[in-house]
């Protein structure tokens, strides 16, 4: 951890503008306590985040400042990097458009360009909406790809989801169940169990408790449904134990979740989406935070989406929004 | 459904004699609610009853009657068939032992047996050590396999877990997840659906509001992760459609039970083990009923185990028990 004068440098990328992330940058913004603990750079329209903070409800006085701007000071003041892009009155509540994915995307990349260049410490964002951004861009996959991309490294990345003080992460994602079994291997399992190790330790854990969650039912039951356990997933643990990760498992994925729950582990490693999904949005995951591990800094942001039945009222909840912000900010810097 | 003079005949059989299985069968037999709705028929030993009578702290006024008894009055008030064949004395608590397996198997068999023969309406029981059934018989697979071969069926027969009004049904369950594609065939997808649907009709559901979920993440995303949804779920809820059932899907697996949960279904069937069992202990189906529907009569236990931890304390919670008898009796006699 290098020590810094002064706080955090947060770029925070203004995200669909036909839902409630206008709002949501306003309210951020003007919480105290992410500014009593972070630098936020907002990158974006100012014409659409005013827009945003009249419907918010909030006041804030904050400079903007040229697009080419890189030295930020570190007090606390939100600054705002104006790119003038989109006109408010061009942006229909609701309706996911090309032109409110080229926002989004542009702001997005402006803030990683930022962080990759080594004036901004973490990059946040309000939420995207995916079908305006493949409108955009029709190759457009993920965030992750996207951010690869932009920041040039090519892995590996990988998405954690943050529901308080408990962290989900998993060796397969966006995969047909019948193509997983085949990915699970040692090497992927390793990578993703000593990548979860890490982005935690940043977050403060020291070290994080982490359960990995077998993959066949009942963890196999000793081999009776499936070898997985046997062949692949314990010599993972075994050796991220000799690595001296605090790791254990393979445990049935039907309690684990109970478990980490009941504050047995702070960190369930999963071995496809939906084992992990099902448990995550029962406890509430639309209330918690998506970070992206991997990159040479922290990508935060709220777990729900656009919220475009809400947008523009007024009423959109801050909280996954401000953890995201705090869980950045605790992050930044300690690569 | 057939009209009939008094309360339904439900054959209970003690379980496990080490945990809490005894006392939870004295508690709920003295439960004035379950005297209302059922006439229980308890099989077991009486001295290793009244030994859980004690523990549980209930005084039951209850007629022993002989082992080969059958023909039982329908006023509410229980009777205790004692098969006489376990001495309390021998019982080591929180100890899973041969002579307990066989103790649970002759009560299961016996009270399967008064039901398969016209005797009982339906059939419960106080839950089972497995260890001590595999020591007792090692080729004791599950419940399901057992009662099969007593009751001279074939199947289709399956188990479904019942929390408060939410019932869970799969396609698929103690199966290695690699083998999961090849097994959701139509026919299977459309048995289990078709058994949910007669299932819950019986249990008081018209109809019952059955969501189907996906197997892939996102439900296979269009295709993009996966085809199965396309090629084998969806015809079998169009089918489903047209043959009365009212059935939804599919969707993807994370949302689906926040879904069922605020109220949107009474059912979710799962295409896999832990797809619902994730779900449904999170949301605290230790607290619910298994039901194993496919027979000509309702087979209904308390979710959870013998709790070896706490038995012997009288502080088990009858709640389970209690649910699974007042099923059992709603179900009885609706074939």
């Amino acid at each position: 951890m290098k020590p810094r004068a002064g706080k955090p440098i947060i770029a925070l990328a203004m995200g669909d503008p036909a839902g409630i992330s206008p709002e949501l940058t306003a309210k951020v913004a003007a919480l105290d306590e992410v500014r009593a603990r972070a630098q936020i750079v907002i990158v974006g329209d100012r014409r659409v985040f005013d827009a945003g903070a009249r419907t918010a409800g909030v006041t804030i006085d904050m400079p903007s400042i040229a697009a080419g701007a890189n030295d930020f000071t570190r007090d606390g003041n939100p600054v705002f990097i104006d790119l003038g892009h989109l006109d408010p009155a061009a942006v229909e509540r609701a309706v996911p458009k090309e032109q409110g994915g080229q926002f989004a995307l542009a702001n997005y990349r402006h803030a990683l360009t930022l962080a990759r260049d080594g004036h901004a410490d973490a990059v946040c964002f309000t939420p995207f909406n995916k079908k305006a951004m493949r409108l955009a861009r029709p190759s457009y996959d993920d965030e992750i790809v996207f951010s690869c991309e932009v920041v040039g490294i090519e892995g590996p990345a990988s998405e954690f989801n943050v529901l308080e003080r408990l962290w989900n992460a998993r060796v397969t994602s966006h995969v047909a169940m019948k193509d997983v079994p085949e990915r699970l291997t040692h090497e992927r399992i390793h990578r993703a169990l000593s990548l979860t190790d890490v982005c935690m330790r940043r977050a403060g854990f020291n070290p994080p408790r982490i359960a990995v969650a077998g993959y066949n039912p009942h963890a196999g039951d000793g081999g009776n449904f499936g070898r997985e356990e046997i062949d692949v997933i314990e010599p993972v643990v075994e050796r991220g134990k000799r690595e001296g990760i605090a790791v254990e498992g393979p445990f049935p994925a039907d309690t684990v979740f109970l478990r980490a729950k009941n504050g047995a582990f702070d960190a369930v490693l999963t071995m496809y989406h939906d084992q992990g999904q099902i448990a995550m949005k029962l406890m509430g995951f639309d209330r918690g935070v998506t970070m992206l591990g991997g990159f040479p800094f922290p990508i935060c942001t709220p777990a729900h989406g656009t919220a475009y039945d809400i947008a523009g009222q007024g009423i959109a909840n801050v909280g996954a929004t401000r953890a995201a912000l705090l869980l950045a900010a605790e992050m930044a810097g300690k690569a």
